[in-house]
This record gives C-alpha cells, sequence and structure tokens, in this order.
C-alpha cells in the first residue's frame, strides 16, 4: 500500500485478518497517531487486533523502529564505558533497582534508567523514589543527559521527548485491556530503551504468581523475543528468567522498600535481594565492558558493597536529584506508617507460600499503589514480611507486620493478605531464585 | 459482577480472554456508552474483542435487548394490520425497498422502515430517495408515526430518539474494522426495527460476490442468528437467501435506481427485480396477516402493480415526505448526467459475469457513493447494464452504458466496471435468484 493512498481502516482490517503489516503501515499508524491525526479509538481497534492476531518478528521490530523515532534520542558524550540499563518485567518487593543502579555505576558503568511507576499488584521504581524527601523524576532531557555523564546515573520517568508514542500507547493500552500482549510489550520496553540511549540491557523477565506473565514459557518468549529484536536493533541484550512467586526481601511498600535497598547496599540486605543485585550487577559490568566475567562482575559488585561505594553513588544520585541524601546514612528520615498490625500464623509448620500478587495488591489496598490512575501512592505504607518460605513458624507466632494508615483499608488489605499466606506441616524446597539465562 | 463495582476494563478483559459476559455487563456497558460514561477507545475495544471472540446467543440478545432501551420505542395506533419491516443486509443495484414497500402499504399491510445510506460498493434507500427533489428523509418521530398510520408507510433515516446506542456504534464501528461481526450486526439489524415499531420483519440476506457476507454458510449463519434472536424479542421473523453475484436489475446508481423501481411498479420492470418484489411483498403480506398464502400474497402484489395502486401509494409516500410526487409518473423529472460512456464487450459470446461488488465500487468512484463519509452522493450518475449473465453478445457490441459527470471520475471508474465483466464463449446457467428460505 502507498503511503499517500494509506486508510486506518484497511489497516485495521488487515491486521484483524491476519495479514501481516509493512513496515511503512506501522509506521503510517505509529506517526499518525503520535501527531493526533489517528484517533484514540482506531489505535485501540489496531491494538486489540494485535492481541488476538501477534505479530511475527519484521512487525516487532517496525513498531519498535517507529516508536523510537516517534522522538528525540539521547546520544551520551564521553562516557567512561558502554551505557548499560537493566528492565524488570515487574514483580513485587522488587527493589533491585535501587541498589543495582548505584553500584554499577560506582564500578565504572554508567546507567541512564527510565522507570515506570506501580501498576495494579507491582510496585514502581519513581513511586519508591519519591519516598525519599525532596527526590525529583521529572528532570529535563538536558539534566538527565548531563546526570548520566556527570554522575554516571539517573533514575527517572518518561520525558515528553523521549518515544511520546509509547508514552500514548500505554496510557491507551492500560484503560483498553491491550495490556498482555507481547509485540506491544517489546516495543514499549525497547522504544524508551533505545531512545534513553542506552546501549546494552540486562532483562530480568519474572515469572510465577506476582508476574505479568506467570508461565514460564510465556516469559521464555518474552524473554527471547526482547532480545531478538533488541539485537536487531543494535542493543547488547543478556538477561535472566528470574521467580515471583513471592516478593522480593522483606519489605513490599514504597519508603519500605528503599530502606531494604539500602541494607543491600550496607551489606545487610535479605539473601534473595543480594542475590539478585550481584547477578543483575555482574551481568551489567560485563556488557558495559568493564570485566571479563560474570565471575570478576560479582566481585566488582561485592567490593563496592563492602567499600561503601555503591552507598556514596547513590547519595550522589539523591542529592543531583534534588533529594535529601541522608536518607541513605539515615533511613529513619524517609516516611513512616504510625500503624503497625500483626499478623500472627494460625498454625505450626513451615511457610508454603506468599502470594507474590495478593500481597502486591493488599500493598496497593493499604495505598502503596495505585486502585485508579489518579491516585498518589501513600510513601510510608506496606508490608513486612519476617518469615518467608521455607521458614519455620510457630502457632500465634508474628509472621508478618502490616504498615498502615486507615483502619478500613487496613482490612480491606487483610483479606487479600491472609489469602496470600500458607502453611505445610513438612519443610518445602524453595523455588530457585534465578530459573534460567535467556 | 455487581453493577456497582463495575470497571469497563475488566468487562473489555474478559471477552478478550474468552469469557461469557453476563446481560448486567453487557447493558453496563451500551448504557454507559450511550450516555458517554464509556469513551469510544473502550468501545473500540470490547467490539474488536467481539470480533474475534464472538457472542452465544444469550448474550446477543441481551446486546440487542440494551440497545433497543438504550432509546425509545414506537407503538402504533389504531393500524390495519401488523407493522411489517423488510432488512436486506446490502447488495448492488438493491432498489427493491422502493417498489415493495408502496405495493405493501397498498395492499393494506403498514410498512414503517428506518432504512440506511450507501456504504462502500453498497447502495443505500435514504440516498435513493434523495434524488427525488424536496424528498425529506429526516422526519421527526412524530411525522413517522402519523405516517405510517395515515399514509401506512414511511421510509426514513434513524432518529436521535430511537436506539441512539445503535447510532453512535455503528458510527464507531465504520471507523475501526468491527462491521463484519454476527452479533454486532443482528444487535444493529434488530435494535432499529423494534424501536422503530415492526411486529414483524422479512429478511432478505444477500451471499455471492456483492454481499457482505460473500459465503453462503456465512449468510445462512446470520439469517438464523437473526430470526432466532428476533423471535426471543417478540418479533415475527421470516425470509430468503438471495444471489448477489450480479447487480439486481440493468441499473445501479441513486436517481437510476428510482426509475427503475418506478418501472416495476408499472408492470415493466426487469425479471429479476420483479420476482425479488413479489416474493418479499408475498411474505410481507403474509406475516401482515392479509393473506393466507404466499400464493395470495403474491396474487395481490401482482394486481397492486396492474391496478396502479403500488405507483399511487408511491406518490402518497412522496408527497407526505416532502417530495415531488410526479416524478412517479414522469421520471424524467429526476436529476440525469449529462454524458454517456458506451462500454462494448470486447469478444463474441455469453455475459459469464458482471461482479457486483466491481460494478458498486465503479458506481461508488463515478460519484453515486461514499469514499469517505463527508462525501453527498451524487444523485444522477450510474451505470446501466444492457446485457446481464447469460445473455449473448458481439463483440463490440455496447453492453453497459456509464452515466457520469467527470471524466477524471470515469476513468478511475472504468478501470474496476472492465475488471467486473467477464465473458465466456458457452451459454452459462444463470444463477438462482432465491436461493432457499431462512
Amino acid at each position: 500500500m502507498k503511503r499517500e493512498t494509506m486508510d486506518p481502516v484497511a489497516i485495521i482490517e488487515a491486521k484483524r485478518d491476519g495479514r501481516q503489516l509493512s513496515s511503512a503501515e506501522i509506521d503510517f499508524v505509529i506517526r499518525g497517531y503520535t501527531r493526533g491525526d489517528i484517533s484514540d479509538y482506531q489505535m485501540t481497534a489496531l491494538l486489540m487486533a494485535i492481541c488476538f492476531r501477534g505479530m511475527d518478528p519484521d512487525e516487532t521490530l517496525a513498531l519498535t523502529r517507529s516508536m523510537i523515532t516517534s522522538g528525540e534520542k539521547i546520544e551520551f558524550r564521553g562516557l567512561p564505558a558502554l551505557p548499560v540499563d537493566k528492565h524488570s518485567t515487574g514483580g513485587v518487593g522488587d527493589k533491585i533497582t535501587l541498589s543495582l543502579v548505584p553500584l554499577v555505576a560506582a564500578c565504572g558503568v554508567p546507567v541512564p534508567m527510565l522507570s515506570g511507576r506501580s501498576l495494579r499488584h507491582s510496585g514502581g521504581t519513581l513511586d519508591k523514589l519519591e519516598s525519599i524527601p525532596g527526590f525529583r523524576t521529572d528532570l529535563s532531557l538536558e539534566e538527565y543527559r548531563r546526570g548520566v555523564e556527570s554522575i554516571g546515573a539517573v533514575i527517572m520517568g518518561q520525558t515528553e521527548e523521549l518515544a511520546p508514542a509509547d508514552r500514548k500507547m500505554y496510557a491507551l493500552r492500560d484503560a483498553t485491556g491491550t495490556v498482555p500482549c507481547l509485540p506491544l510489550i517489546i516495543g514499549s520496553i525497547l522504544s524508551k530503551k533505545v531512545a534513553g540511549g542506552a546501549k546494552a540491557l540486562v532483562l530480568d523477565v519474572k515469572c510465577g504468581l506476582g508476574a505479568f506473565m506467570p508461565e514460564l514459557e510465556k516469559a521464555r518468549a518474552l524473554g527471547r523475543s526482547l532480545k531478538g529484536t533488541g539485537v536487531v536493533l543494535g542493543l547488547q541484550v543478556s538477561g535472566f528468567i528470574t521467580n515471583m512467586d513471592q516478593p522480593i526481601g522483606r519489605f513490599v511498600g514504597n519508603a519500605l522498600e528503599v530502606r531494604e535497598a539500602i541494607e543491600v547496599l550496607q551489606g545487610q540486605g535479605p539473601p534473595d535481594a543480594t542475590e539478585l543485585t550481584l547477578t543483575l550487577g555482574a551481568e551489567m559490568l560485563l556488557l558495559g565492558g568493564v570485566v571479563s566475567s560474570r565471575e570478576d562482575g560479582r566481585q566488582r559488585i561485592h567490593q563496592a558493597i563492602e567499600s561503601g561505594a555503591g552507598r556514596q553513588k547513590l547519595k550522589d544520585i539523591i542529592e543531583n536529584q534534588g533529594g535529601d541524601p541522608n536518607v541513605a546514612d539515615n533511613p529513619d528520615l524517609l516516611p513512616r506508617a504510625d500503624k503497625i498490625h500483626e499478623f500472627d500464623s494460625p498454625e505450626t509448620g513451615f511457610v508454603a507460600g506468599w502470594n507474590a500478587r495478593l500481597v502486591g495488591l493488599a500493598s496497593m489496598r493499604l495505598g502503596a499503589g495505585r486502585l485508579h490512575r489518579a491516585h498518589t501512592p501513600d510513601p510510608a505504607v506496606g508490608i513486612e514480611l519476617l518469615r518467608k518460605v521455607g521458614d519455620s513458624v510457630d502457632k500465634g507466632e508474628t509472621v508478618a507486620r502490616v504498615h498502615y494508615r486507615d483502619r478500613g483499608r487496613l482490612n480491606t488489605a487483610l483479606q487479600l493478605f491472609s489469602e496470600a499466606f500458607s502453611i505445610t506441616p513438612a519443610r518445602p524446597k524453595p523455588p530457585p531464585l534465578i530459573i534460567e539465562e535467556i
């Protein structure tokens, strides 16, 4: 179809009927939608048709390219190593970015990171960071560039200039039931990363009860497709499929997770959060070219914890983005909920599960997340798990503490929360944290 | 799901994932959309999901009921017989309404008819009627009621008050590639008919090259489903699947088709248009209860042609709707194109086909239809077929005449038109006009 004769309805019908779209057709739609020439409802029709018909690798690549060129593309100058980003597909208690970024930057690999907000049961890095008094996630593109070039890392939200097609499409997908769709997920993730100036990308594809793609097969398909498309776009891509059956670490909630990330930077973090930080950090150093093996990478990240260099880098990042860097030394400066409810085990045995999705929904109901898009998350509330899968518990022993502000919300959250917890008489084998390489 | 907790996204996701929607969910969406509480893009997401997942008979019924109750419902008073409507699924050269309605009304069965406009290759009764000088298709609801109660027939467009959900949804479907979808087609047709006060409905489901559902199996499914849903809604429904491989009659185009309908009313119409008028007319008289057999029905329609009662009723209808009734006696009062192009057969043989879809598209390109929604159809232009399938032709003999205004448009139309025509050395057997009963 020639561009001058292109008709959005004909393109929708083609995808609806299972025909492959050409790069020109995809580009026509993405450009038209970004400019406002193609309506929200025509875009929705195409998105839903893509949910049913899918996109082949060529179409996915064309989609991602059009989304990248819908806005500006950052090129950093004078960096000491390749800029490397990390992307997690979203989970519960996933505060890894907050310890990982300063450690990797402290080891000399720049991290230009465009993060997201909480979505349903899943937390959002920007919401977590905003619990630090004064912290700004809405830097200008120029501040972003300067931050990465001078401090070595920025963690902020997408700007108007970077992949505007993605911004607009994402808001639409959230309102139209078109979120869980592989090519659309790939276009969204990769367009932001490439436009934001990353040259390599480490993936943490979550799988399990609290992941957006709970099944291993789907997580694998997502990982493979992200890697394949990313490589054609000139990105170095590697990463892991990791378990998201139970929340990561002990804390779920905005300020609570910042606190726990600082514990990781102090060498006092819980085993799973520390292990993920080491694994993903080593991979980022490898892709960034400052180490030649994963083992060396782990060693370097470990040293940056021991030496306090990571915690110092976090302070630099916070200060650069207008926040109070003293929280990195004194986490009590973070907001705290004034009330705590203790959740006791109804039986003696072993923790069999903390359903991450239900724990995440409970935290959202407490106010930590967004029930509707207009909600502002409460930085202080959240959940603290004192026992995790495989730990022994006695009947009546406190296994979790709920940090709350409002009793009504507590009660709603507790209904979900008590469903999330399960106990078993025999010690279960906790699932492996790192499932496989992508 | 309780109404107060209903969430449009959850309903979209349910249909997307293949779950049945409850009547309450369907009603929530249709009411919300009609009021403007649910956006065009959320409605589009649901419509496209329905295109892929379908609707079972309960859902289709609930959809149709909600669409009916989205507006007013007409109840006629003091009618001499049951009000009967006819619905054709759309074709090329299908001017049957224009001869059928006056004949059936002349035989004592009231016809309250809400008609449509041309859509792609298919013509529209309203566009045809508006080629009659002064003819109004935008009567008020009160004028509609009075016209049916006094004259026995009105042919007009849908008003704001009748099935407003359908009006809004139809415009959206046309722009989003969600037109060819069985439950949506059924909801659209039946909601208008029931809201418009019809108590019985005769269907003319088209099948073949120029139909919106070209395959017999799909036409059958549409017919069965229309009948099944209509009967549950309290309508009497019967009808036929009829052939739409070649255009009906000799003329395609607005004023040209009015002229041909008048010929049918004068007893001088082409065999196929006359036969369809007799068959559908007899069925309407039977459902209306004024005859007790199809044979009696045909006889009565035939008499109304012979006596001139049908033509007189057409004059009453035209006069009641503000048009010039003299056109029924003197069709030269209708607009005429000033130029005629003669299309000659390139070979000697027999006409094997006039692809109805291509002829319809050619007529649209001449200006008789709508390339874009904003176009106003030209009443005068169109196509005249001098030979039809099975007729013998000599090389160089004129087989069609193209009535045109603009040479550029003629050339575009001729490309389609010459593709529409095919010739064969042996006399082909024309396909049966009436394929089967529904």
